[in-house]
């Protein structure tokens, strides 16, 4: 009979589960051990759980399917817990392996002590449990698992004690097919039916599943037969986007936006998504974006099937037989001269290949991103789902990982980068096809326009300070090469082509840090042209009434 | 009225919370604010969470007394657990300001929701609070400083809503004098004066409070008086040590050991410090190291005054004019040759001046560290407390700013090192006096020890592959130079010496990556006459059991 650890490893593998993410420690080493009989498993060392836990994200993003991650005791779930986070609001479907002392050692409260199952009560809210015998364990991961790739995808986190993994007496077992997901009931279909058959105006909000090729196809088919106006939520866990496919309108990160975005709007239809509400809150400021005067109505949940629902909302309307408008073919052309945030956008759409996989975590450098990519190859889009930074790198090896023929192109901010760094040295390692791109603008820039934005105006340079990243300014080309991946730092819009086409004919993982310093007005007249870009759904009277709010 | 962030502000200086270790967000905007206002606030901004928890560690081991952390939701929190737990093991007071939504946008469930508390259980058992109102906001403060800072010293939580910071209306409170703590009972020192003059063999074991001169002094006494054996705690928050202050054997980490130095005793008497439990449990091994004949007294516990009591049972044994033995000043001699991790060990004894803060997070390679610097000139060490890997870097920022006229010296494996290398940047920044020593063995070594430790004795190479950290190999000379420490990489004894002394000259922190590469059987070699050195304490019977058990 196998041990604990080794029936566990070939459930796994019997359940799909193929990829580990792992920070392994002493209680972990006997599922460690048991890697080496099973040739299925592919194992990825992580220097970092935070590392570990955003790969595996990044992996359920792209391959649909559960990574699992392998963590040592309470304290390395606390390290990775930012990343699950993120993991959980994108509702990607996971299964950490928490290993944790032997049941038996627990009551000597040894210095690793602490109590794992609560540490993993806000990313697991719906399966967190530890093993307590040999005999029990394979059937607590098929469970697990189970729970994990439902709709919605979820974390799962299964707590394995040493002893558990070292007993013998274990029998591996074998996942159930998925149940069945049921589509939008029929009361859910008339009431959207209803809705955009009323002449009001009508706006779709998709998200989640809502945003792949199929489900985007059909909410277009529903747009351009009936003059409903589409939305994408503003962080999509992955999104199909590009020359080919319907483009669709993002729902703005700063509310004052969004709120105008929505603000014409009489019926706001869900389909995986929520209603609209504020990242933060801010003196004075709403929370709920969505207008007084409109009714919200669910298409679909995210427990609901979403092209099922679109396909039967699709029938209710008659609209099968209408045209989506699909997005032209459109480079924004090469830029030219001193590098600036949006020049490095407009260099990614202009040479971003077919089929790549782009990780935004750019944050305000990214503000261009949609903009000057939208009529690139056919790609994916995967954001920051959870607002945790510290996401980007580590999901990029997920993303490279789950699609080795893809190019991934990792669009980071200098303050989250720094966050899970230790990334870097495993895409080094598993030599991933991936090209990051630091943008460097020494500060962490989105507080210097938050803390206007909480109405703490009037700032000395004591608060400053705490935004300010200089002195010293990170040197991410080195940072690069001490972990063994190629780096260049670039100032120039000409150096960055030549770094970006180096890198993307030469597999391997590559690094370009793009210095591009930026003032906080810099950014504000940025914002502008940016939204008439990305919001074209405003009417002019509110593009006047943007542009009096932002840069007066 | 000030308004909640700056009345919090306020009292905590006038509670002597003089130092925040800050990596702040939007919902903390009104707290960094509100540091323009309040001179006697050093803020270090830190740019992982991770940092900020693990330099408030450091600086509470050696102010005595806490900093605040400034944190920013749930998963900032999550980010800094690790060495939250670290300090919480390490009984270090200090104040977690963990910023949160708005009160009111709570039920919005927006991206960065969690549930904060609960992420706080595990570090802050006795306080974790979320203000509710900016009236109640410094009473809550002082309660939770008040919490922090008592015997034994604690991480408190403090959660602060963006709206009960940036409302109007709140008043700075008065943090109230501390309770006195009592020492002893009249029971507790009689059964261990009992114990003492039973004529059986009787250790003593000192954790804690009793690592510091007043406390080794008086045991030191005690020892002397009645041939009673000392041992400290296999991991002391901090110890002082060296030439002109009594030496004392420290329990071993492997509970092989610590069974063996602990075999011979009837009695143990404990000062702060816990009965010796293993590490992690292993298959057929006692977790609980003391034998079964024992017995085990508490003098004092941690909620008792350690040097009260330690004086008080001097007096019941009328050992007051007992002369304790103190450490002869003694140099180890310079290294020679090329490198590995007992030279390093022994080139810090060489070279540390007097005064010096030693960090030690070397794991496997700091096995000499000891025995190395027991004569040394006279220095704290601080090591890690709660097993939790990637405190040491920060540890050394918190300690070097407690302590701006000691020089401190960081002893860090290269695994852990990478958990937290983002301090390298604070350290730049505040320009703070540490030399870190990066030992660079390329692997997880412990856990090859560990490995066979637990009984998976025979694995392939895709088992050892998950503690192997080469392919690449990290240059952390150049990580440390991409974040502005100067770094230098050195491979002989000699160059390690010339680098040191560089170091140890000029101010501000540098970073010396020494490449020790080193087999297992290296490394199991050298625990032999680490033990012969460190465990004075053993009857050549038991050396001789312990040389067959370690290397046959």
């Amino acid at each position: 009979m196998p041990n604990g650890a080794q029936a566990l490893m070939k459930t796994l593998v019997d359940s799909g589960i193929e990829v580990c993410f792992s920070n392994p420690g002493t209680s972990e080493m006997h599922f460690v051990a048991a890697l080496d009989n099973e040739p299925k498993m592919r194992a990825v060392l992580a220097l970092f759980e935070g590392v570990a836990t955003g790969a595996a994200d990044g992996y359920a993003r792209m391959a649909g399917k559960p990574a699992a991650t392998l963590l040592h005791l309470g304290c390395g779930l606390g390290n990775g817990l930012a990343n699950l986070h993120n993991a959980r609001k994108g509702k990607s479907p996971m299964l950490n392996i928490v290993g944790d002392h032997a049941t038996y050692h627990v009551k000597y409260d040894a210095q690793l002590q602490s109590d794992i199952e609560t540490v993993a009560r806000n990313i697991s809210p719906n399966f967190v449990r530890t093993s307590q015998r040999t005999e029990d364990l394979c059937q607590d991961a098929v469970e697990a698992i189970a729970a994990a790739r439902g709709l919605p995808g979820q974390v799962s986190t299964l707590i394995l004690p040493a002893d558990v993994s070292w007993g013998e007496g274990a029998q591996a077992c074998t996942l159930p097919p998925p149940a069945p997901v049921a589509g939008a009931t029929s009361e859910q279909i008339n009431n959207a039916s209803a809705a955009i058959n009323s002449g009001k105006k009508t706006a779709m909000l998709l998200g989640g599943q809502a945003l792949r090729e199929n489900t985007l196809l059909a909410a277009a088919k529903i747009a351009a037969h009936a003059g409903v106006t589409l939305f994408a939520e503003t962080f999509p866990s992955r999104i199909e986007r590009g020359a080919g496919l319907p483009a669709v309108e993002r729902i703005a990160y700063l509310a004052e936006m969004a709120s105008l975005q929505l603000s014409e709007f009489d019926h706001l239809i869900l389909v995986d998504a929520k209603a609209p509400v504020s990242f933060f809150a801010y003196p004075g400021k709403q929370s709920y974006l969505v207008p007084d005067h409109c009714t919200v109505h669910t298409l679909s949940s995210e427990e609901q099937d979403a092209e099922t629902s679109l396909n039967a909302l699709i029938e209710s309307l008659g609209a099968s037989s209408a045209q989506a408008p699909l997005q032209n073919a459109k480079r924004p052309g090469r830029p030219k001269g001193k590098l600036s945030a949006d020049k490095v956008c407009r260099a990614v759409g202009e040479l971003m290949s077919e089929n790549s996989i782009i990780v935004d975590e750019a944050i305000t450098s990214g503000l261009m991103l949609n903009a000057m990519t939208a009529g690139a190859p056919r790609h994916d889009m995967i954001t920051l789902t959870g607002g945790a930074i510290g996401q980007g790198l580590p999901s990029a090896i997920g993303a490279a990982i789950a699609c080795p023929d893809r190019p991934v192109l990792a669009l980071i901010g200098d303050g989250t980068a720094m966050y899970t760094n230790q990334a870097l040295w495993t895409m080094a390692r598993e030599h991933l096809n991936i090209t990051t791109i630091i943008f460097n603008n020494a500060s962490y820039s989105v507080l210097n326009v938050e803390l206007e934005r909480v109405g703490a105006e009037e700032v000395g340079e004591k608060a400053k300070s705490q935004l300010d990243l200089s002195g010293p300014v990170t040197n991410f080309a080195l940072l690069a090469q001490s972990m063994g991946v190629h780096g260049s730092r670039v100032h120039t819009s000409e150096e960055l082509l030549k770094a970006m086409e180096y890198a993307l004919s030469k597999p391997g993982p590559h690094l370009i840090e793009a210095v591009v310093p930026e003032s906080l007005n810099g950014i504000k007249r940025k914002i502008l042209p940016y939204l008439l870009k990305s919001m074209p759904s405003l009417p002019a009277p509110l593009s006047k009434a943007l542009k009096n709010k932002i840069a007066p």
